[in-house]
C-alpha cells in the first residue's frame, strides 16, 4: 500500500527477476546458485567490473533511476574501451533498507541502458549494507580483436569521442569536487544557461557509453581507453602501457556548447583536461585511418575529434597553440590519493 | 615504513595485479579496462556473484586473511552447487581507506584459496567506501550438465556434504545471531572444548567450497543447491523450484564431533536445520545411485550423508525418528526479513 513497503531479499530477487530482459544465449538466468551462459563459437569472453557507492560516486540522494543508469553504464563503458559487443551483466545491490519504490525507479534506470544495447541481467546478489551497486559486465570480441591500452605506436593519430569537461562541469556547478573553485562565465541569458546546464547535468547522470561506436573503431584503432577518470590520467595509462608519449593539442580538445555557456576557455581546458566521469573513449589510429575514422563519425552522427598524435618517449604533454608546453604530466582522479 | 601506508588506487591495483595467479586461457587480465579470457569449446559459461558487507556477513575487526579467503569462498561456492569447474574471478573491493598491511593480508586469504582451485584473478575495481567485498567467479560446465535446483524428483534421495550447523554454532558461542540464546553443554574437559570451538570456529572464518566433489556429483544429482542460508531456506528452493516435496528426517543430519562437545540434540537440531554459513551443498540423486554416491565419499574422505527423500507435495517437512513432524516449513536467514 506503501511506496516504502519492506519485503524479503527473495521477493527482492523476484522483482528483479521479473524484470530481466532475455537472451537466447542465456541457458539460466536469475534464480538458481548461478547463470549458465552459453558464449558464441569464434569469440573472446571481454569481462568488466565496476563498483559505485554511495557518497563517492553519486551524492547519496541522487535520482535512484540515474543511479541504476550509471551503475550498468560505467560498466559497458569498460567494455566499449575493448571494442566488446556487450551481452550479459551481473549485478550485486547492498541496500540499507528495501524501499520497493527506490528499487522499482533503480531498476527502471538500469532496465532502459540494459534494454538499448541488449544486455540481459543473468544474477547477482542482494544484501543489507549502505548503499552500494556492483555490475559485471559480459561482452564479445573476435579473437585478438579487442583494443586494449597497450597498442599506441608513435605516428599514430589521438582521438576522443564526443565532447569533455561536460560531466566535471556539472559536479563543478553543484560546487562538488576538484573543481568546484573554477570561475563562472556571468551570461545574460539565464533560461539558456539553464538549458546549457541540464544538459551538463544528464551527462554526468546519464553517460551514454560509447558500445555502437567503439566496435566499429576497433577495425582501425591501435590502443583504446575508457577517459572516466580524466583524459590526462587515462592517456597516461596508454602512454604507460604503450611505452609511448602522448602530445596532445590543447585547442583541439572538443567542447560542448553547454560547457561553453558556462565556463571561459582557461576554465573548459581545466574541466576538459582532468574532470573524470564522460565516459567517453581515447583512441590511437594510424593516420592513413583518418579518412575511414571521420566517415564511422559521420554515419554515427557522433563527433570525433583528433587532438594530438603518438611520439617517442614517455607520459603525456600538453601543447597549446603556440606548440608550448602547457602541461606535462597530469594527475586525473585518483581514488585513494 | 609502516604497515599503514597510504597509496594511490593505481599503486593498490599494481599490488593486486603482482600477486594475481595466470592460466592460459586469461588472455588480457589485470590492467586494462577489462579482462580478456578464453572459454574452452565445448563448454557452457558459469557465472556467480556475491558481496560480503563490513558488519552484515562479517564482523567489522575479522581477521583480513579470513574476509579474503571466505569472499571468493561463497562464490565458488555457488560454482560447486552447479558442478562446475572455477577459472577466473573479478574484485571488487571498497575500502574506507588504503592500509597496505590489512590489504596484504586479505589478499593472502584470497589468493591461498584461489590458487587452491586454480582460480585467476583478472579484473575488478577498487574504491573507496565503507568496507565491501563483491566477487564474480566463472567457471566451465559441459553443455547441459549444469547441476540446477529444479531437477529433483519424487523418490530421489537428499543428501548434504560434510556437516551442518558448524559456522552457526560458533556464531552462537560468540552470541551473536537468531541461535545466541541455544543452551550450551557443561562440559569438564576444558581443552577439548576449547579445541571443539577453534574447529567450529575455522567452519565460520574458512569455509571450503565442495568444488572438487561436486564435480563428480553431477554425474549423478537430479538437483543440487549451496546451503549458505541454512537447510531448510534452501531445500524450500529446491522444493519450489522441483515442484515436490523434502522430506527429512532430523535424526539423519550430519553432526561434527565439534558440534556435539558443545550443543546437545536439541540445540544441535536447531543449529543443523536452520544455521547458514556452512557452505556445504545439499543434492538430490536417485536411490540407483547410492553406491555411487558413497564410493565418491570414500575416494575423496568427505563424509556423505543421506538425510531423506523426494515425495510428491511441496514445501519441506523435517520428520523424527518416530516418523512425527517436527517442521513442516522452515525458515532461514532472509537478508531483508
Amino acid at each position: 500500500m506503501s511506496a516504502t513497503t519492506p519485503f524479503g531479499e527473495f521477493d527482492l530477487i523476484g522483482r528483479i527477476r521479473a524484470r530481466a530482459a532475455m537472451r537466447s544465449d542465456v541457458v539460466l538466468g536469475i534464480g538458481d546458485d548461478a547463470a549458465i551462459l552459453r558464449l558464441p563459437a569464434n569469440r573472446e569472453l571481454v569481462v568488466a567490473m565496476d563498483t559505485l557507492n554511495a557518497g563517492v560516486h553519486f551524492p547519496a540522494d541522487a535520482h535512484a533511476a540515474d543511479i541504476g543508469w550509471k551503475a550498468l553504464a560505467v560498466n559497458l563503458s569498460d567494455l566499449a574501451a575493448m571494442g566488446a559487443e556487450p551481452a550479459w551483466c551481473t549485478l550485486s545491490l547492498s541496500l540499507p533498507d528495501a524501499n520497493s519504490g527506490w528499487i522499482d525507479a533503480f531498476l527502471d534506470g538500469f532496465d532502459a541502458l540494459a534494454h538499448l544495447h541488449g544486455v540481459a541481467l543473468v544474477g547477482g546478489d542482494t544484501t543489507r549494507g549502505p548503499l552500494s551497486i556492483s555490475v559485471t559486465a559480459h561482452g564479445f570480441v573476435q579473437p585478438g580483436r579487442a583494443m586494449r591500452r597497450s597498442g599506441a605506436s608513435a605516428g599514430d593519430d589521438v582521438w576522443v569521442t564526443g565532447t569533455l569537461g561536460d560531466a566535471a562541469a556539472a559536479l563543478a556547478l553543484r560546487g562538488i569536487g576538484t573543481h568546484a573553485q573554477l570561475p563562472r562565465l556571468g551570461r545574460v541569458d539565464a533560461s539558456g544557461d539553464a538549458a546549457a546546464r541540464a544538459v551538463l547535468e544528464t551527462r554526468l547522470a546519464r553517460p551514454a557509453p560509447r558500445i555502437d561506436i567503439s566496435r566499429e573503431l576497433a577495425v582501425f584503432a591501435t590502443a583504446c581507453i575508457d577517459i572516466s577518470d580524466g583524459l590526462l590520467a587515462d592517456l597516461g595509462h596508454v602512454s604507460l602501457a604503450s611505452a609511448v608519449e602522448m602530445s596532445i593539442d590543447a585547442d583541439a580538445l572538443p567542447a560542448s556548447r553547454s560547457l561553453v555557456a558556462w565556463f571561459d576557455a582557461g576554465a573548459r581546458r581545466d574541466l576538459q583536461l582532468s574532470g573524470g566521469d564522460d565516459y567517453e573513449l581515447a583512441f590511437t589510429a594510424p593516420p592513413s585511418a583518418r579518412d575511414a575514422v571521420c566517415a564511422i563519425a559521420d554515419a554515427n552522427g557522433t563527433e570525433l575529434a583528433r587532438i594530438g598524435r603518438v611520439t617517442q618517449g614517455s607520459g603525456v604533454r600538453v601543447v597549446d597553440s603556440r606548440g608550448e608546453a602547457i602541461a606535462v604530466t597530469g594527475h586525473g582522479y585518483q581514488h585513494f590519493a
